[in-house]
């Protein structure tokens, strides 16, 4: 990986270590981490380094531990072995990559206990690493989302950090959109073609494959929108169904996109999928023009509320007075999760941490019925990257629930509802970067627009 | 997953408990296992159940557990929750999966302590389980490559059982192996349109994936064909260079597929590039020739071994005698792994047990610079299910050692070795049944001669 190594990411990854220097006195120890095995201790699953790593080293080093001290790194790994050479081909030399990554010095890991006294470090998640953590530190971690002590301290660091995204930050999640971009409108394309949900998957990762990224989760493609996180593919793709796509790229050093489009199977949207693709899309574009520094998520989400609110009272699914109505989440029947989340390094970002970055200091998440999956709670800054995706869903476990038909009996029109059985799920998201007059959509070369939509179908 | 299990595997599944108890007296508890974090916890690697439970269970349920005894079989996981109704949707619920799966009994994963005395297990791959594993039976569980006492017993009996295929095992290895042939014609025909090695990896996933399958290990796609495991795709593609693929299917259920060709990116061979293939060829073809029930395995190693250095000293690269540079293994120097390996639920079936599956009861792995990467080491039995990939490459880390300069300098023309410089290296695998008769080629659809391979390159 160290030919990803170029001057701007040097320079980029020598300021973000003197940021942290400036910020916290504590040494830090960050481990890259290990891949997990799968079925078999050589057949494990893909690499991916620790995004706290991966914010100071640049490159997913694997089993290598960075010490951040004054702003600057100490890089510790081993040197590769001639069976690595056999097996996976001639490997520059620690010092090389010591070298390139700008480190002030480098020891092979048997030496880090000799920096480990006192030093501050962030949980990963693979098991053995976390082990070899608990050992050269000499003391037990917990969960990275529980920490105490320097622990603590390093990572409200991190989060005050990593709350703002860089140039070099930027540029990668641009590209990271960009590439997302291209595998949906593959996908779109592939639509008229395929038979089964897996084969409009296989275009779209085949996308992200071929420009040389992964997919950041695990992608949803799915005719039963209605399944939030639905991860199987073998569904029949039929005329009438809507098909909800939620895939993101990760780019090659770990920056990630998040995007979904929902969009008919056929080519044509019904009647009433097209009224409520146009609710949730007034809901998607009321929030992206309510975005600038200083506003509230939370204000955020409550305007998508009150658009979808409003479109559902207007189309006669809810009946009585919006303010009443949102009062009792009753949109949350329909859009029972946040309008979005922390964008970077990983796609719901420094979300290891629990709700220390999502939520501002002395916020606790709420229980609310409509509030208990909002994963942001802070007010927006220049340079902080968010997703914005407003949705509608018919989730048999909620509106088959009977507590909730008894308390919102007198809400729901169930004979105007089942007009829109052909609604399961409708979900449009979007990246977007706050930016001093307001943001920027990173992913705003993928159409929304309900007819744009169709044209990318044909094409 | 449950839209897997019909009356047929069904039938293969109660044949393989009836088959176990009729070995092994002791209670089994066999964990499916739990999918490991990738960058945080609620985003995960995909999950893959442990191969010994699904050989038993026919089917990924993540977190269970079956209680195995006397040919009948309990199944231990719990119920799904209201939460995962919202986010992943409607599941059936343990009795039903219970009755399709032909459970004796089911319980909560609480009532595991009433059957855990006495019970032999197999540890997992994934940590968070292994821990669950150790508490539920009260002791400490060391790897699956080490086991003592009930567990080595169980090992045993797993060994005597999955080293014959039934027909179950057999239709499933089947539909990987045409899968992979699929994707392999895909990436040929995709590599005139490709400009780096990551677009012909991408083509060729895309097969898997499209066809409800994922691949069963990382895929290799490099035009660095002597770095043996390669696992980046970032090189581009130049019309001199080879191109060498180790890519395979793995079923739903778990069943793998392993196939390597190499081909020209220019589609033409050039004379020194068509000399080796054909040499690669011949030991691939005397290989499968010789496989039957009662032959050594080690054998055909060796068979493998005497052609390539026949071909070697043929083209002048290697001098003197064949016996004699096969005592010497100067092979080796060009020929550095094994012939292959046991094919089944992991692609390289049962290696979590170390060495247990792949040596016969006695043997050892041989330090023997020609023999140490032997993985399988039995006379073959009808019904099993072996790689056959016999290789040739120009490894760095090999040919420019100095001692093996010093130890081979009598055995190979230097001067006429630089005339082959374009072949970095080349692999012939395929996948083979062993029959009452001799063979049958899972894998046998997808070409292996020089000309055909170019064929399809231009289709």
């Amino acid at each position: 990986m160290t030919h990803h190594y170029t001057p701007e990411l040097a320079t980029t990854l020598k300021q973000r270590r003197q940021t942290l220097g400036d910020r916290l006195t504590t040494p830090v120890l960050l481990w890259s981490g290990s891949a997990p095995a799968r079925n078999f201790p050589a057949n494990h699953h893909p690499f991916r380094a620790s995004s706290h790593f991966l914010y100071f080293a640049g490159v997913p080093l694997q089993d290598a531990v960075i010490y951040l001290h004054q702003g600057q790194l100490t890089l510790f790994m081993e040197d590769a072995t001639p069976a690595d050479a056999l097996w996976h081909g001639s490997s520059p030399t620690r010092s090389a990559i010591a070298d390139r990554l700008g480190a002030a010095a480098h020891y092979p890991l048997a030496e880090l206990r000799q920096v480990a006294q006192g030093a501050a470090t962030i949980p990963v998640q693979n098991a053995a690493t976390r082990q070899q953590q608990m050992q050269v530190l000499g003391r037990p971690l917990g969960e990275a989302n529980a920490l105490q002590g320097q622990d603590l301290a390093l990572a409200e660091a991190l989060v005050a950090l990593k709350l703002v995204q860089d140039d070099g930050a930027i540029a990668a999640l641009q590209k990271a959109a960009n590439v997302t971009v291209k595998a949906h409108l593959a996908g779109m394309a592939q639509t008229r073609h395929a038979k089964t949900e897996a084969e409009v998957r296989a275009a779209m990762e085949m996308v992200i494959m071929a420009s040389q990224m992964e997919p950041a989760y695990q992608s949803i493609v799915t005719t039963h929108g209605e399944v939030l996180h639905s991860q199987t593919y073998h569904h029949s793709l039929n005329p009438g169904d809507l098909l909800l796509v939620d895939v993101g790229a990760e780019h090659p050093l770990g920056w990630a996109a998040d995007v979904t489009r929902t969009w008919p199977v056929s080519g044509q949207w019904s009647d009433s999928q097209r009224a409520i693709y146009e609710v949730v899309l007034a809901a998607h574009d009321a929030c992206i023009a309510r975005i600038q520094p200083g506003i509230e998520y939370r204000d955020i989400h409550l305007t998508a509320a009150k658009t979808i609110t409003e479109g559902l009272v207007a189309l006669g699914i809810l009946k009585g007075d919006v303010a009443t109505l949102m009062e009792r989440s009753a949109h949350a029947l329909f859009f029972p999760h946040g309008i979005g989340h922390l964008l970077g390094l990983d796609v719901h970002d420094m979300e290891d941490l629990g709700d220390l970055a999502g939520y501002a200091p002395g916020r606790k998440r709420s229980h609310d019925y409509g509030m208990q999956y909002l994963r942001l709670n802070r007010p927006l800054q220049t340079g902080m990257t968010v997703t914005i995706e407003p949705g509608f869903y018919q989730v048999p476990a909620i509106l088959e629930n009977s507590k909730n038909r008894d308390t919102f009996a007198d809400c729901i029109n169930w004979e105007r509802l089942a007009d829109f059985k052909d609604v399961r799920g409708i979900r449009i998201e979007d990246d977007v970067l706050v930016t001093e007059t307001g943001c920027r959509v990173l992913t705003s070369a993928l159409p929304t627009q309900a007819d744009e939509v169709l044209q990318c179908l044909k094409s």
